[in-house]
């Protein structure tokens, strides 16, 4: 019942208008994203999505996948020959190396891409999604012969990966991790232990898959720092390259979860299992952040695609369901009723779905655009710029951005009423779904740490003082327009909450550590509102000099004016609040003793 | 998995020394509620579910309700032989009237009990639940006739009922209805027409269902004033009272749904059943209504059910679950890991939890004494006073209390990370359960519109200047003490952006009906905000008294003293952003045409 199109005019807004893909021509990469070509991807790639993709997404999720008693697992129906038309069409190679058979695109591409794919159908989006988290970990860590090995089958979709860390006693704190790896006497390693919530573990879609496993080697110190990380694919490969013997690996069950039931979420036994070191032993988990910095701007865009789509739906819905009249008089008086639409508080959800979605998507692009700078970037100073950029605000993508997909897709369930709830509409499985981009990856608490406690303080402050400084100078810049003088005084004010915020934790954060963490959440929403306002300060500005241009697209610039405004009614209105949070320090937080929790 | 203990020490102190429910003993009806009888209410009450439907909540869920091509319903294992149970032990008929032979408690203490039983099972709650809004509108509306035929066997338990009000086409805007009622030559009348999203509509649990049933008359107006009221029986009635010949309703289908899956949502396809009007044709809303008010009271503890149980659990899982190290140092250093209570955002999420819970508790119980009084006490003033400020709090009540039902399910879930997502813990099921109470019986939006647009405006405004004095006074008391300063003068800030609010609406809604509608949603936030802010006051005032008299349980007291510093700090700085939402009025929101809200 629901449906998907792919928002292409407003990505071809952001990547044309607001990142001014063009200007970047000229640096290594971007050569292969030339306006046609971009086009070409967004449209058919789009295209794809919705015709093959979404039409699997409620499948999925009514059927799951099912585990036989041989370990194997099969997916929901359609999903093998979906995954069959996605190889061969190449839509999972855009930004892969070009060495292993990648398209070479810039990130800021396949990015926009891989967010309407994650509208269709997020479950299986994140199939090739933890591959390409596995290619990353490979291409950084790996060895030149692990990477002829397993990276043009993985790039292909011949092949799948997973990321295996999480161990039934062990999430966050990965230095309690008991997987064991003893060395063989041919160089590779045995490795033992149990593997939990390992999404995309075991299928049907590939003839093999790559795990990349987090294990101790004897002696190991019992913290973080004995970690190393090991490959182990599920068939042993070859001298020629095909999949040869079964592993000593495999699926022990799969969960039966809140959502994206079209991914196999798997308990994975390794009992003896060949691996090979990646990388310098008791160094894993320097390459496990890797993946994970990728994964979690990646997890940040199914908030995104998820919000994105449930969106969609509820404005379809408010245009079609008639009940009660507006205020105001009936807006269509031969009808018997008028639509959703005349009614503001619906249109205040549809509104604040528009502008954090809106926001967000450009907020997910620029931060696609960094991670590209970062290598592409001709000047130092444009990379270290990048790098510190997008190393600040991964936390905040992720954490805000899947906050932002649950609560889009809450809302738009909302505009359905008692519809919403039912099952066959499709919109209750959108609420289920986006839940779990808050916990994966680091729960969104993890991430307000890593923003508060590692970001904010690397090299100095050095990001943090960067983001000011080019939030400052576009805000004085737009004070000059008249057209964006209101707004960028709104962000210029939530700016000023945001420093007010950070000098508090850094004059009392030392003091008592606990006042950092105590803030972080709070922190992490004002840094969200921050970098979505100056996300919306770029889109305001673009669509005004569209439109002092004469732009064809005015009624679609005039709507981005609105919504800025919107924006900066709605939402920036919320920093000085959340400052006085952070502010609030931990002394109430953490005052009452487990004892005065318990309820009798 | 999950373990629930009903919270019997925060009950007895919001009756005793919040509410002091023994300066009403003179009441009409508080008779019954002595000392000793609201003690074995609230702990043998509080065992009976915990023992007996809280072991059938998972279950439910699991097994949901089944459907048989004869139309009947089956309730999951279990569900038959607790609803036995009971009944037999007089649960259900608290507070129903002595001449059909209930107990003629007070509200206020068959609130407490019904608390816990939703946090027990609030899929199973909803039998009784829907049976206890049907008992209302009889009582209040149906014929001496109808009272005695149904009330005594709805009271006991043995017969249930519904309410059947919403059609495929129809929800908020009841005038839309196209179930007709056409006159028999007995009186009776003929019912024909389809009713979706009836709760406990067709089941094995009682040997006769009641339902209540909106239709229109012939020549009726086609708007809400032309809807009518009838009972229609699932077995009609014989003489001797013992249920006689089928009537022609039937299940048609159950839903599948997001939770709930323990209550079977029904279409009911009525079929020329016999029914009999109930009160005055063509007034049948205003006696919907009175079902409904109560019913809304009764959404909001289903807030607070839920929140209560999935707070408990987190509780739980935090001290169980060990994980990371304290940012001040190991707090454990015997331990490989110390537990989640460390960590200051895991503490902030179950202190958000504790105060929004304990203070939904006050808000929830101070409502059903309300109701209490609007009957039952002894100066006219004092009933008007009652009826105004339960009338005003009503959609806060509902509105706020299941959003934060939600909010907290949604963050008790979150604590658990990964294993949240996972089915087996029951974490899930609690968000799933709690999202449907923000949709049913009026959306939160409809709540906030019937705050601002009907409550606001009624008698002058007087229901909201009694709030409005009622905070002050106590206010100005509290700022006395000097325990209380602090928090008295957060609520005063408060409060003054609540009057600010209610003043911009007064002056601009007017002019415009659209700002209304537009703050409606922030206006009941921060409403209930303050409400929570009150009943924060009230607690930390009873708190203060008993430290001061040097009461036993010194720790449960400081601790409320804490966690109202802590609501303070952390939900009454929301106010001044909710007033700007409000007073940003509707231009933004109103602006777009439905066209600019399309992707592409």
């Amino acid at each position: 019942m629901p449906h998907y199109t792919p928002p292409l005019r407003d990505t071809r807004f952001i990547l044309d208008s607001v990142i001014g893909l063009e200007r970047y021509a000229d640096l290594p990469g971007f050569e292969n994203a030339t306006p046609d070509t971009v086009e070409a991807v967004l449209d058919q790639g789009g295209q794809f999505v919705a015709d093959v993709l979404f039409p699997l997404n409620q499948v999925g999720d009514q059927h799951g996948c099912t585990r036989h008693e041989d370990g194997s697992v099969t997916t929901p129906p359609g999903f093998k020959e979906g995954y069959q038309q996605f190889v061969e069409s190449g839509w999972g190679t855009l930004s892969a190396p070009a060495e292993y058979g990648g398209q070479a695109m810039p990130h800021v591409v396949s990015t926009a891409f891989q967010e309407y794919m994650i509208s269709a159908n997020m479950a299986f989006a994140m199939y090739p999604g933890l591959t390409h988290g596995a290619i990353a970990a490979l291409l950084a860590k790996g060895s030149d012969e692990q990477k002829a090995m397993y990276v043009p089958k993985m790039v292909s979709g011949e092949w799948g990966g997973t990321m295996n860390l999480t161990e039934p006693h062990c999430g966050t704190d990965l230095g309690l991790i008991r997987t064991r790896a003893e060395p063989n006497p041919d160089g590779s390693w045995a490795i033992t232990g149990t593997k939990i919530f390992i999404s995309s573990g075991e299928h049907d879609l590939t003839s093999n898959i790559i795990h990349l496993v987090l294990a101790k080697t004897p002696g190991a110190p019992e913290s973080s720092k004995g970690i190393s990380l090991f490959v182990v694919p599920k068939f042993i490969v070859n001298e020629d390259g095909s999949p040869g013997e079964r592993n000593g690996v495999s699926c022990g069950s799969i969960e039966h979860k809140m959502g994206i039931h079209g991914n196999s979420t798997c308990v994975m036994n390794y009992d003896g299992a060949t691996g090979w070191l990646v990388g310098e032993e008791m160094k894993g988990l320097a390459a496990m952040f890797i993946m994970m910095n990728a994964a979690r701007l990646g997890v940040g865009l199914q908030g995104l695609g998820v919000a994105e789509t449930a969106y969609q739906n509820a404005v379809h819905y408010a245009e079609d369901r008639r009940q009660g009249r507006a205020l105001t008089g009936p807006a269509e008086p031969n009808e018997k009723a008028d639509t959703l639409f005349v009614h503001p508080d619906v249109r205040r959800m549809l509104m604040e779905g528009k502008a954090l979605t809106e926001g967000l998507r450009a907020l997910c692009l620029w931060g696609a655009l960094q991670v590209d700078l970062e290598h592409a970037a001709s000047g130092e100073e444009e990379r270290q710029l990048a790098g510190d950029l997008v190393g600040l605000l991964t936390p905040v993508i992720k954490g805000v951005g899947t906050d932002i997909g649950y609560r889009v897709a809450t809302d738009a369930q909302q505009v359905y009423g008692g519809h919403g709830y039912i099952a066959e509409w499709g919109m209750e499985q959108y609420v289920r779904d986006a839940r779990i981009s808050m916990i994966y990856e680091g729960t969104n608490g993890v991430q307000a740490m890593d923003l508060v406690g590692r970001k904010l303080a690397q090299n100095g402050g050095r990001a943090v003082q960067a983001l000011f400084r080019v939030v400052t100078e576009e805000v004085g810049a737009a004070k000059q327009v008249e057209t964006l003088k209101g707004f960028a005084e709104a962000l210029e004010k939530a700016l000023g909450h945001l420093q007010g915020a950070t000098m508090w934790l850094a004059a009392n954060g030392f003091q008592n550590p606990n006042h950092v963490g105590a803030g972080a959440y709070p922190y992490m929403q004002l840094t969200g509102t921050v970098a979505l306002g100056l996300m919306w300060l770029r889109m305001a500005k673009a669509a005004a000099d569209g439109l002092a241009a004469g732009a064809e697209n005015a009624k679609f610039l005039e709507a981005k004016l609105i919504t800025a405004r919107f924006y900066a009614e709605r939402f920036l209105s919320d920093a000085s609040g959340l400052r006085r949070k952070v502010e609030s320090g931990s002394e109430t937080v953490m005052a009452l003793d487990p004892e005065m929790f318990r309820a009798a």
